[in-house]
């Protein structure tokens, strides 16, 4: 095969990259990562089923082809496909907003998220626009996360009370919870509270106690991973031996056994219409957390991620899923990092992670009869306070309030709304913060250190300056959203000044001069005209220049462009005479 | 009354300050402009209350209140306020929205859309919001303004043919036109043609016909705008003599003759949230139109528009609109530059003309019964056709490419779904493209110029480096949209370069750095640190320090930051050597 078609090819199927080099060694190591994971992964997939409101075993069906399309299209060597909590609670919010009751319409649903959250993901990888994931700030995905997160531990606690609650925002949730505490389960509300208690413990406490007795870290470490398993296993006992189903503790009950089946989503295009926004929302989310995760584990090993492959990564991912009675998938952040740390090299990790899946729907589903649901919610709120995280609120309001305002925005409105206005509303706010920002640039009036050949502030610097020169550095691009600032500050800069003669605009920091900005410049430099001044401009950057001499602009201009503002003060001040500022 | 509280007033009133040196001179001024104006308006808003699709009595009642509060509230001395081409096309397509088909119902929307307008402006000016309009951007404006221009001709066709066509977009306006093109009136055709052709003739080729006739320029300037008022009295005498409105020539019939009636807005909530988006358009294309006119007269007599008194002023025009028969009105180009160059002097103008209005409306009404639409339709298209101005896409293709971007979406989205969608999309399209542009930003790798103490891009000038140091010189703010591109720029550029000791990041241009930008410098610095290479920064501004050292960035940094990158140089590069980059 011809090595351009090969290079090709291998873009868009990395597998093609590692194989070559597989061997024995890498295998080991893989197939350690992936058990230590399919022992986390089964507890956690059964319990964001139950999050996003479906039948636990679509969360094994989407731990298992999604794993093999990954493994197959995807860059990152670590990263852990699958179900996870910010996306499960997205999905339950898309569906609930349909209003569907039946559960195989809801499910159905599901899957055509899925679907159409693969086929975005994938023509945003074909087109190459990675990039829109960067009008995420991250103050705004921190916000979210922390936000969801406690969305999510809210939504499980009627499940830890054995009660109803509805609600896609902390009010109605609350109210909810609230309104039914009555009907508290008791039997249900000591077994959730014993599993949340001790998955705590495991997190925080076993490890340290098994080193000291000696254990190997390693051994430590998957043992502490295997504490939801623990709780399954002990809560599904307990609750068999002791019939508490007819007590009314509310189990996970039959979970058909076998492999996924063949599912086709839904064509209807009024629900494509209905979901679209959703599914772009859970596209982009999915792909700024994924993304972030495996540059973060990649780094740590010298390697790169290449963005773009990812979206069509996981892209397949999610047609897989929809195909296969799944949901929608992305790459989870523990999950990464467990698999990570247990030594995975190669995707193929992924691939026998989802054997491991695979295996226990053919095997263990019987045996999840008896599995409380309440043992779930405890999994998930567990997993889910680790992502709650309000130093975030701290740093930005030490560091800057606009990014602050973003973050506190986010989080109310997430809080508020519920997941879907939280993150659009905290797109639109940083974009409109940072507009606002650049649109009140810092202009400064500068003047010369006396014996160099700088420039500086002269309410911040001893600078020398003369009557007849103003100089002003634009510490900002010059573009639409301030082309009427700068004109504003020039007129009531230079109005009754009646010694100037010369006005410098100094460009140094002036990246960018738009259409509406040199409208601006033209109207100044014609009224400074009517007031015999003349305008020049001094450092403007190359870029800036080459597009200014397409324009009229330069040859109009009552002043010179000079090259550094040393220059322009050499030449326009030709009678040296300093003041020097207060 | 203390001085602080007059000021106060007088901010809010700025008809306390003009009217202090009030005299006979100014009065004079005032009053010969009233009279040019008036006679330009009359037609003028009979026919722009046609296009807006109501009855012509409310073009006129629109020209009376809404004046007399601009003259109060606003802060232009030339500025000609009343019903507009434009914003009456974004009534009609605001109105056409609700498929209101009673013409009372239409009305009181319309009444509904001027009291609403009114509120936003005001709301907007008494926060001072006026900045919000610095996010349309100029090309975008002139986009619109153009397709608007020749959607407004194309809708005033089927007047001229006598015809019925309906549509809120060029492609429905011409399918509809062409198919019900056999039902052409002719002598309507011919009475619109006419007139379109005089009036064209009146603008381009009486007034040098005049001044070779020997007539005074003032003269023969106040006869040629007083085309439009021949072409009304000659059609209505033709019409009325000829008994044409039997042979199928349409007129404007009944106008009521009288005071302009006291009306209530609509306070139905469900009315007021279908036209709340449209109303905050109106407000926000009308506030922009009106301001660059203030703008561009006020230049020329050194005065100053305060934008947010602006926002007050043409709220309280519309809300007097509202309350008196009236629909939406701001600030009109032509008619503003008419009133100065006649010479009005102060806001009085603006009252005085609306005294003449009243006059008309009292007393020339019965007189417009045999008025035909045509010759109206015929005024509307020779006005707006002076709108259309194609020279902006040459412009902005040769300046720059998105704003050519902008113009052309602006213009065929217009056309093609109508006023609203065309500007709204226009403004966030510029907006993304801005966002675009700086989230990929011009970094360049500089040198030292030899002999200089400057440092310029490897690529444009023959400058000298070392290879232990790479030094990066950012053209752009550091914010979210481009904080992961400059991560990967970096790690693309030091992977396996192993002599490379020091990166230096240049920060002469960078004007900000966000939290997320701060995010990824931090992980930029661990990720050199990890590869033997320190971090460094230099000439970092005085606003962009402050901030850092509110963080533990500068103390993680494994480098140093310098005050000048000749600084930085002179510390990392102990041994010279250089090479002169090709």
């Amino acid at each position: 095969m011809p090595a351009q078609i090969s290079t090709s090819l291998e873009r868009y199927l990395p597998v093609l990259q590692w194989a070559k080099t597989y061997n024995s060694e890498t295998l080991t190591s893989d197939l350690v990562a992936a058990v230590i994971v399919t022992i986390m992964l089964i507890p956690q997939s059964l319990a964001y089923a139950l999050l996003a409101g479906l039948p636990a075993e679509m969360g094994l069906y989407a731990s298992i082809l999604p794993l093999v399309a990954y493994a197959i299209f995807g860059t990152s060597r670590a990263l852990a496909v699958g179900p996870v909590a910010v996306v499960s609670l997205m999905t339950a919010a898309a569906i609930g907003n349909l209003g569907v009751q039946d559960p195989a319409q809801y499910a159905l649903a599901a899957i055509t998220l899925a679907f159409l959250s693969g086929v975005i993901l994938l023509v945003m990888g074909v087109l190459r626009l990675g990039f829109l994931a960067n009008f995420l700030s991250h103050p705004v995905i921190a916000g979210f996360i922390t936000a969801s997160g406690i969305l999510i531990a809210t939504s499980q606690l009627k499940h830890l009370f054995g009660i109803e609650a509805k609600g896609h925002n902390l009010i109605e949730l609350l109210a909810s919870l609230w309104q039914n505490l009555g009907d508290t389960n008791w039997i249900t509300l000591v077994i959730g509270v014993s599993v949340t208690g001790f998955l705590f413990w495991v997190r925080k406490g076993l490890k340290p106690l098994l080193l000291g007795a000696g254990l190997a870290p390693r051994l430590a470490d998957i043992l502490a991973k295997a504490g939801p398993v623990a709780a399954v296993a002990v809560t599904i006992l307990v609750t068999f031996q002791f019939g508490l189903d007819t007590k009314g503790v509310k189990i996970v009950g039959d979970v058909p056994m076998g492999i996924p089946p063949l599912t086709t989503p839904s064509f209807d295009l009024d629900l494509w219409g209905q979901l679209f926004v959703s599914a772009l929302l859970i596209s982009i989310i999915g792909f700024v957390e994924s993304v972030s995760v495996a540059q973060t584990l990649a780094a740590k090993k010298r390697q790169r991620i290449t963005p773009d492959q990812e979206l069509i990564g996981l892209g397949a991912s999610n047609v897989a899923a929809a195909v296969s009675g799944g949901y929608p998938v992305t790459g989870g952040f523990a999950r990464s990092v467990v698999n990570f740390d247990a030594g995975a090299e190669t995707p193929a990790a992924g691939a026998f992670t989802a054997v491991g899946i695979l295996l226990a729907a053919l095997l263990l589903t019987p045996l999840l009869y008896f599995l409380p649901k309440a043992t779930l919610s405890a999994t998930i709120i567990v997993a889910v306070l680790s992502l709650v995280d309000f130093s975030i609120l701290k740093h930005t309001w030490k560091y800057s309030r606009v990014d602050f305002a973003a973050v506190a925005a986010t989080i109310l409105l997430t809080l508020t709304f519920g997941v879907e206005i939280g993150v659009s509303t905290g797109v639109a706010i940083s974009i409109f913060l940072h507009l606002y920002k650049t649109s009140r640039p810092h202009v400064a009036e500068v003047g010369l250190v006396p014996g160099t050949q700088h420039f500086r502030n002269i309410k911040r610097h001893q600078v020398s300056t003369h009557r007849s020169l103003l100089t002003l550095r634009i510490d900002e691009s010059l573009y639409f959203a301030n082309a009427s600032f700068l004109q504003d500050f020039v007129y009531d800069r230079v109005v009754g000044d009646t010694e100037l003669k010369n006005v410098v605009l100094m460009c140094s920091a002036v990246n960018e001069i738009d259409h509406s900005a040199l409208d601006s410049l033209e109207a100044i430099n014609t009224r400074l005209k009517d007031m015999g001044i003349s305008l020049h401009l001094s450092e403007v950057k190359g870029p800036v220049m080459d597009r200014l001499k397409r324009s009229h602009f330069l040859e109009d201009m009552t002043g010179r462009v000079f090259l550094s503002q040393f220059d322009a003060m050499t030449a326009l001040m030709p009678v040296p005479s300093s003041r020097i500022s207060s």
